[in-house]
């Protein structure tokens, strides 16, 4: 499905990756104690079943293209909503039902930016989520490119008056991101009328990154968009020729007040120990562009296929496992604060929470955050996962919306994570499609979260905090 | 500068390639009639001069971002023909002028596409080239998806006030470019409304590819666009699961007659036989989108390298070298059509035509069409290009441009043709940009081209017929 990026011979690479990883992996499995046997079996199964076909590919292409992408406050949203809780009744699940959130409701409207100077061409642009906009029929400036913070600072006083382009080079999506969430108040600080931001991930085919812009109470609210790598740096190089360059920006962004939304929460209730709660999903709100397939689609079907898996091979663990797949957490984290507080009493009961929200594309992994007592727990249950090659776990992981309730509870936190190059060349695009997604990367993920998520609800203690 | 595709093992086979291939062509050269020896050395100067730095990405830079994209009829075109004629003058060229051309000019306006039914989900595409614009405020109509011709006429009867989707698998450019080019006139025989077409190219980015639409006389011209890759296989899969879709389409694309334009002129005069020519040249007109810098800014300039070059280190051969940077190449063939009229009288004096124009993207490589005598010479003189890994030649190489004057004179004609499929990634998209090109591609490409119409027009005798 995806555009072909493998040469020939990667694939004799990556076999003998997976058998060095295998044997590894197989190492691990030996020294691992007695007590993880007990789950060998079922683990099997749950691989097994996972991996048959491809139900959770079909599920995620019929939620992403019956319902497309999934804003805060949008028709879209509240259709999928619906048609989760509907389906996961039609899967058996426990407790199906919304937990009402109110959310912001931003409207993106009509976008355009053109170069005027020299004459005249048309900028690919996408207004970062947040944005005001500019005013009826837009604005012109001349642009001042400036490469990070500190040399804006530096020539802040040729920013008055000017649209600001920040040209930033793309390392990784956490050293990144700064300029994204912190641009327009730098360039509103040095009296700049508008701000662009080159789009914060790797060059891909003219293609602009939206997501969340960050004001400052004290300063200008001031239009913010985020701009191909490539019209950047092309606006940089006429800068750098001496060439003056003109902009005319028009954005029709704008705020609409809260909005009805919810969470939606399905479980498995446990056999023995109901009240104990291991918490997983993803969230299914996404930006207005592409499908919201990867980010996070995906993640939604998953952790909800760890209990269907569960449900079909008739495995009810000890503890409660629920499913929430929260809202609103690409522009306020609504969901994640709602859930948080709606079950602040019961936070300690919370015994492990999972997220899955950053794609699936392999070479995928796991992170984990918690005490050493838990991770020793973690090394093994995870070498029950050596035939998915995903047996070692990387230190660090947790999510916007499980991080509230976990650290309400002090409760261990996991996260499922796709291979970053490929996950931050779609992420927050047009592009975030389910094409680019290969089926066995769905089941993949769905199996691992399915084993890990069993043990641990099935296991006689809780996982130590 | 290009999005990274390597894995860190690929340029080792890399090497390893080109180790095999210059001992191939160092047996060639070795294999290689004595004549050629007298031009090994100058052959060499004007690899070394080619390559000594990036002048031509920077030319490419500077004609493509000054001007951007630039469709026959628009500003952007006659501003880049002033440009290229005044700087062929201050490179020194002999008789630089421009020879008006009319050409037709279509204006694309603006456009839109959304699925309505399941609501709403905007769509990626671009109106084709020289399509009828919808009625004002559009037309809506639910979709026929097909995956051929063939299944268009054996669902015939279905089509009638459908909007037809082609959504053909993309085998290769020349194979598939008959569903942009024909499916116009197939779908307006059925009786739809309009036409959506796959994107002829490789999956992208949402990545919309533009082209020209054929329509025929006795035929309805139908609104006809393309679509991206992932928005055609939407929905065909929601049409798959037996739901009905519905789209609205917006097409503004309109014709307004004739335009003026001009190819530009630039020539080496020769030394000994100023009548007989060796032309060489690129299209500088390209589609709207984008800025035309694969397809074919850098065909320009890298044929414009190869006088720039001869006149840097002093050479003057026997014959003239004419280089012409056609115009119109896209949506019209204008500029070939009146270059073989205005020289149809001389058309014999052209002995050798070479086009560049189907990019540099590495691994490149020349085509020729011509004799056998004629070719045994070329493989005689591209064994002087060993060191740039282009000693072998494949069979077939013209170009759209010098076709007809090539063919009124019986001249063997050449193309320097960059990877097909980095080149149909971006073709005829907003992603043609300067970016994704390399400057040691642009000066391999201009090194090459140097030394063979270098030799062509310096050796006694004319290249055989």
């Amino acid at each position: 499905m995806e555009t072909k990026r493998t040469p020939p011979l990667l694939p004799l690479f990556l076999c003998a990756a997976a058998l060095v990883a295998a044997l590894a992996a197989h190492a691990d499995a030996q020294s691992a104690p007695g007590w993880i046997n007990a789950y060998r079996d079922t683990a099997s199964r749950l691989i097994k079943a996972a991996t048959a076909d491809d139900f959770a590919w079909q599920r995620l292409a019929e939620l992403t293209d019956t319902y497309g992408n999934r804003l805060s406050g949008s028709d879209n949203l509240t259709r999928a909503i619906a048609w989760a809780a509907e389906t996961m009744k039609k899967d058996g699940l426990d407790n199906v039902h919304t937990e009402k959130v109110m959310v912001p409701k931003w409207t993106r409207g009509r976008e355009s930016a053109e170069i005027v100077d020299p004459p005249r061409h048309s900028l690919t642009i996408l207004g970062l989520g947040g944005s005001v906009g500019t005013p009826p029929g837009g604005l012109e400036a001349e642009v001042l490119v400036v490469e990070s913070f500190n040399e804006l600072r530096m020539h802040a006083a040729d920013a008055r008056g000017r649209i600001v382009l920040f040209n930033q080079a793309f390392t990784n999506y956490a050293d990144t991101v700064s300029y994204r969430t912190g641009s327009a108040r730098a360039a509103a600080q040095a009296g700049a009328v508008a701000v662009l931001v080159r789009s914060v991930g790797p060059v891909g085919l003219r293609t602009a990154h939206t997501g969340s812009v960050q004001y400052q109470s004290d300063l200008p609210q001031i239009p913010a968009a985020a701009i191909s790598g490539e019209d950047a740096n092309r606006i940089a190089r006429l800068s750098a020729r001496g060439r003056k360059v003109r902009v005319h920006l028009s954005l029709e962004g704008h705020s609409d007040g809260d909005a009805e939304s919810a969470n939606v929460v399905g479980e498995i209730r446990g056999r023995e120990r109901p009240d104990e709660i291991v918490v997983l999903g993803g969230h299914l709100d996404s930006w207005d562009v592409g499908a919201g397939a990867s980010d996070d689609g995906v993640g939604c079907i998953i952790t909800w296929e760890a209990l269907r898996l569960m449900k079909k091979l008739g495995l009810q663990p000890r503890r409660t496992v629920r499913l929430v797949l929260w809202t609103n957490e690409e522009n306020g984290t609504r969901g994640a604060a709602a859930y948080a507080e709606k079950y602040a009493s019961t936070a300690t009961n919370h015994v492990f929470a999972l997220e899955a929200d950053s794609g699936v594309f392999e070479p995928a992994r796991f992170g984990f955050s918690g005490s050493l007592a838990a991770r020793n727990m973690i090394r093994d249950i995870t070498s029950l996962l050596t035939p998915l090659n995903l047996a070692e776990t990387i230190s660090g992981g947790g999510g916007a919306d499980i991080d509230p309730i976990a650290q309400a509870g002090r409760a261990p936190t996991m996260a499922y994570m796709g291979d970053p190059t490929r996950y931050f060349t779609i992420h927050h695009t047009a592009a975030d499609t389910v094409e680019r997604i290969a089926p066995d990367e769905v089941s993949k993920g769905a199996a691992a979260i399915a084993v890990v998520i069993y043990v641990i609800a099935e296991m006689p203690d809780r996982l130590p905090r």
